[in-house]
């Protein structure tokens, strides 16, 4: 049998990093039922306490101690969550000390300060470019590419459309997208709306069975979702971006995320886009 | 002046979950003048020398040794990262010892367990709740509500569709939303197209300062972004989500991230969502 354990995630903010982290973690031991529990916006003493019962509580009815893994910049706050019967494991403790002894500075301990004002311009430019990117999703407006740091193109179904988003959603980047399609490839030079943005364009394939495959799921039987459809629209653009030199990236076994960091970092929008650099 | 210092985030994956931690980290150091590289995808024993050579470099030309926080799954690539001349600190590391020892038993070393088949499966989840949730933005298609697993409303731009998308998108909630506009106001009963899906029903609102200031961005000068229609919308939709028990969030001083997590925690779709059990 699989040993169970319960597994509180307790952070002073959402708990999306620490989430993340966390499961990183725990899928390197394949053999153990986790029960997780996320415990967000833990930022008073009041919150702190209650957590503190939930884990204890957890601990007096599980046959093993839980395992509490938690990102509290406040000391305080930090000492009553570890207070528990568990294992506790804080992500900042030990880094925050040995980052004070190499800075010779003391912490801030200030809570959020993610969320101040640079950040707020920030994510200002994050939902402007959220904005910028559903306003050009898929071909939709083409006569504001100029405004565009990044325009994805492909076939229809090739991934454009979630990585546009979350290129906007996360770093700011005003990213459009154009599909590829038949009327695309009657010639060899790039579609006449795309060719003065050509240092704009980045290429996304992927492979006709996985098309055929998300196609299929969208339009069962169709001619749009048939291999013979997949294999020629995919080879037409392959061809047309690599003659014309445009970087191209194959999505098919990457997520969503993958694609969008290979991407910054490929064309350098990691270092110029507008969130990026206040980011940085 | 401020000190300076080369920060080098080094990851196996893609580095997102790695930027945001070691970013919290660093703003309790607000003194120092932090500048950011990071180096994804280090996942072979090459791209591990090539990091080191770069850190190295760095080292050699800074004032002061820089800082390297990492993610390394695979103690032999973190070994040779982390004999760098700098301040290493591996966020795994540590943890994975001490796991260890609580579980009594050896951690996989596996890299991306997290993109195996379970995923897949959530991976799917997610892209097709975010393709369900572009077709159902802004009230566009509202005759399919009934697979919705959220319906957002609100007056237009009180945060409704950048929250939608990063629900769908990151926890694969199908989440569509409907816009609360002046005609819905002439009843103090639920739209028409709404009183069926009560229990899905969210409400973001928003202060009347913020949306004005938000609405002059987008129509300057208009009666749509003027305080006092901003002022009566905000009164009359309050008043009837209100009425009819509908739970009501205020935007005004959060990031999409800190809404969709609360959302998430007060319907308990953080549980019950399809992501979320799988993810589980």
């Amino acid at each position: 049998m699989e040993p169970r354990r319960t597994v509180f995630f307790v952070s002073d903010r959402t708990g999306i990093t620490l989430e993340a982290l966390g499961k990183t973690l725990l899928t390197q031991f394949p053999g153990v039922d986790f029960h997780k529990r996320t415990l967000p916006f833990v930022d008073t003493e009041e919150k702190a306490r209650a957590a503190l019962t939930e884990i204890n509580d957890s601990a007096r009815t599980e046959p093993q101690r839980p395992i509490v893994l938690s990102t509290l910049i406040n000391a305080q706050l930090r000492a009553i969550v570890t207070s528990a019967d568990a294992l506790c494991l804080d992500l900042f403790e030990g880094f925050l000390g040995r980052l004070q002894t190499e800075l010779h500075m003391l912490p801030s301990y200030e809570l959020g300060l993610s969320h101040g004002m640079g950040s707020q311009i920030v994510y200002e430019a994050r939902m402007t470019a959220l904005s910028y990117t559903l306003a050009h999703d898929d071909g939709m407006t083409t006569s504001n590419y100029t405004e565009a740091d990044l325009i994805l193109v492909g076939v229809s179904r090739s991934g454009k459309t979630p990585t546009c988003l979350y290129l906007a959603m996360q770093y700011g980047v005003r990213a459009a997208n154009y599909p590829l399609t038949p009327d695309d490839f009657a010639s060899t030079a790039l579609p006449k709306l795309l060719a003065p943005f050509r240092n704009k364009l980045f290429g996304l394939t992927i492979t006709p069975e996985r098309l055929a495959a998300i196609r299929n799921e969208r339009k069962p039987g169709s001619r749009y979702a048939s291999m013979d459809t997949c294999r020629e629209e995919i080879h037409a653009a392959e061809r047309l971006l690599r003659h014309e030199g445009i970087p191209l990236l194959d999505t098919t076994a990457m997520s969503v995320e993958e694609i969008a960091i290979t991407i910054l970092h490929q064309t350098g929008l990691h270092q110029t886009s507008l969130a990026a650099r206040l980011h940085g």
